[in-house]
């Protein structure tokens, strides 16, 4: 027979069992983090009418979407998990209670040109708290803390929460004049690191920018300093604006209240820098960084918008939430070491029976097995090597070998197999759980 | 703005959080039983090559898959978990340890006519043990063990597990010189329940079945009693032909196995109706009933095949499995009211401050969520009557109020939303816990 060559199409991350053991720990890490701070879960379908999914989408976007017809039928992939839960909110409306704090963890699919570390399949891991009508700025203070609590909870210290708000810079603008020109003068501002300020003053100048304008938007990029200082610096600014103005009392509400929710001083900080791309957010916004990898770019980020569903109903639906892009996070810490596949194995036991009669060392199992220990029987017929080879190969913790003696003495032999150490215990699932 | 009707296609299932939670809770004692076995996990991408996935594929199921190109690429959407575990198989042969056992919870998709209860979106729960050359029969008996053990984890005890094996039919066709017949007389033998045993016999002679053959036939399917009489019939079937025996032998092997593995006899029994559809199927063969909904057909299906991957590669792997098609097993208990959605909330505890100055509330909460207990807390500004309304309709099952007399009595008062009990406890999350 013709052969069809086995292959995964590129772009989409398909793992050996061991990585794909460790994945799945992180995922139920950041899953039971969620539920920990009462997030219900969702769990939408990947295929939606291109009408319902695009009803919003335009430019770079829609050129990414996976989409096609399926009968008569325009149908696309979900390409986040935003749009879905837009949806799924103007549709259950009524059923739901607000704020609505829910969770989901999906795959989504972009046709972005794949390079190393860009996935066209990937998982996100979404929260959002949905406000009917309104929705306090306390709940901006509360996500950080889930943040927090799962990159404790995966091991790292040394991150940082940084916090901004939409408003101060619109603000900023409307008070100078600037609106219209908002996107242009940021794509400048964004240049001053690599061209200086003089060239960044110039180019300025050059799009008709007044003295006076510049002047402030060049005092609002020099602000640095402590958070404290940072608000202190703003508030001096003197900018007469009601946008300005509010953006600034929240971010100060922000800051000072994310202590509250357990998140020690060192891992946040306001940073007017960042902006979040999307134009979706409108209040607060949230970068995550690994201090010692800036270069990963954040690794959570989200924000605070003003109306969730505006496509789908006139319900005003303020929210916000956070998004972690897993896949493409577990191929960056597994490419730094920063994560490390240990695991080749769920089994912490496996048992090796080497006689005929198996009823014993099966009855262990299911016992072992009751008692909530993940145990494996191999109860193929092969040498006593090829056993130990397997569970060699799969770096079980522990071998509960049985043999002729064993049975007879009613008695295992466990091996733990990082020590190497084997010792004769009672035929007893209890007594053998004692000493793993 | 005109407004898009928010809408899910149909054959989509898309739940209420109360809904999802049960499908969740379901879905994740599943996930614990196959880990429990030590299954690995797996996780292959929705979105595969449409040369790959559909290299075996053909007729009712081709017409089913979701098949597009993006750019010039021809792709699928997987239809089933086995196709993407052959591949998987093939392509890591030299990175497995075999027996590989893996485990795969993952949507699949299939463009069927839409009806109640049937899902073009549904996720299949499958395990599969694959051998390298070889894998011996015990594996077989095992896989019941699996399937008993997931559906006592749901509740049930009135279930059976039927097994067959599909040699022995085969093995009777060819001993009968009727091989080339044999889908055609498993047609007319399907009907002997609707149209009798002489009609049966009449049309089995009209495509010129031999007397011989129908009394063989005749006989066999009329083989009943206990399962040890069946396999006792069926050895005085005096049957000569080596698939005949070997099946035979098979069946009497599992069948004297599973017990083995802590399977009560009531759970399963040999049932030489069943066959499954696929030609995929070499050996035994498995199907679940209800007992009191066999309606409902087989809840967990699966069986033995000789050759997982002969369309990828030369190497044989022969292996066993079973698969749980969980959202139509969860629509049709839903629907006979076998199962319940009772949690409106993963919250255990809510916490609602009546005071301006959140810290100690929200500290609790912190405290709370690091001891193990999901807690939400309430810190939207509203009255009490609406955020007790809040935690009544999300069924929160503790309430925790905080108000000015509690905080200078450094105490919190406990309501038990279902009891309606109200104690005051000191504001302490250990001495709380004790109360919940």
């Amino acid at each position: 027979m013709k052969k069809i060559e086995p292959r995964t199409l590129s772009g989409f991350m398909e793992l050996l069992p061991s990585e794909q053991i460790l994945f799945n720990q992180i995922k139920e890490k950041i899953e039971r983090t969620y539920k920990k701070f009462g997030f219900l879960p969702l769990d939408t379908p990947i295929i939606e009418l291109s009408e319902v999914l695009l009803a919003k989408a335009g430019g770079e976007t829609e050129k990414q979407i996976y989409r096609f017809n399926k009968g008569d039928t325009d149908l696309s992939l979900r390409f986040d998990l935003t749009v879905p839960l837009s949806k799924y909110v103007a549709k259950n409306y009524g059923n739901l209670s607000f704020p609505f704090r829910r969770y989901q963890i999906g795959k989504v699919y972009r046709g972005e040109r794949t390079q190393k570390g860009r996935y066209r399949e990937f998982y996100q891991c979404d929260i959002d708290i949905i406000g009917d009508g309104e929705l306090d700025i306390i709940n901006d203070a509360e996500l950080p803390s889930v943040i927090y609590t799962i990159f404790k909870e995966l091991g790292f210290d040394d991150f940082t929460i940084c916090i901004n708000n939409r408003k101060i810079l619109n603000g900023l603008f409307e008070n100078i004049g600037q609106k219209e020109n908002s996107t242009q003068i940021l794509r400048i501002i964004d240049k001053i690191e690599k061209i200086g300020k003089q060239a960044v003053i110039e180019e300025l100048k050059k799009i008709k920018v007044s003295e006076y304008a510049i002047e402030k938007i060049i005092e609002f990029i020099e602000i640095s300093g402590t958070s404290k200082e940072k608000i202190e610096k703003l508030k001096n600014l003197n900018i007469i604006n009601e946008t300005f103005e509010t953006g600034l009392k929240e971010l100060e509400f922000v800051y000072n209240n994310i202590k509250l929710f357990g998140v020690p001083e060192e891992n946040y900080k306001i940073d007017l820098t960042i902006a979040r791309g999307l134009d979706y957010y409108t209040g607060t916004v949230y970068e995550t960084f690994l201090n010692d990898y800036r270069e990963l770019g954040s690794i959570c980020s989200g924000g605070r918008y003003e109306n969730l569903a505006e496509y789908y109903t006139d319900k005003k639906l303020p929210g916000v939430g956070v998004s972690i892009g897993l896949t493409r996070l577990f191929y960056k810490l597994n490419e730094l070491g920063l994560i490390k596949a240990t695991k080749r194995s769920i089994s912490e036991v496996i048992i090796i029976p080497m006689i005929e009669d198996l009823k014993k060392p099966i009855k262990l199992a299911t016992e072992l097995r009751k008692l909530g220990i993940n145990t494996e029987i191999y109860s193929n017929n092969k040498k006593l090597k090829a056993k130990m080879k397997y569970a060699d190969k799969l770096q079980i913790p522990y071998v509960i070998v049985i043999g002729e003696d064993e049975i007879k003495a009613n008695k295992i032999k466990l091996k733990n197999m990082q020590t190497g150490n084997e010792e004769e215990i009672e035929l007893d699932a209890k007594k053998i759980i004692e000493k793993i």
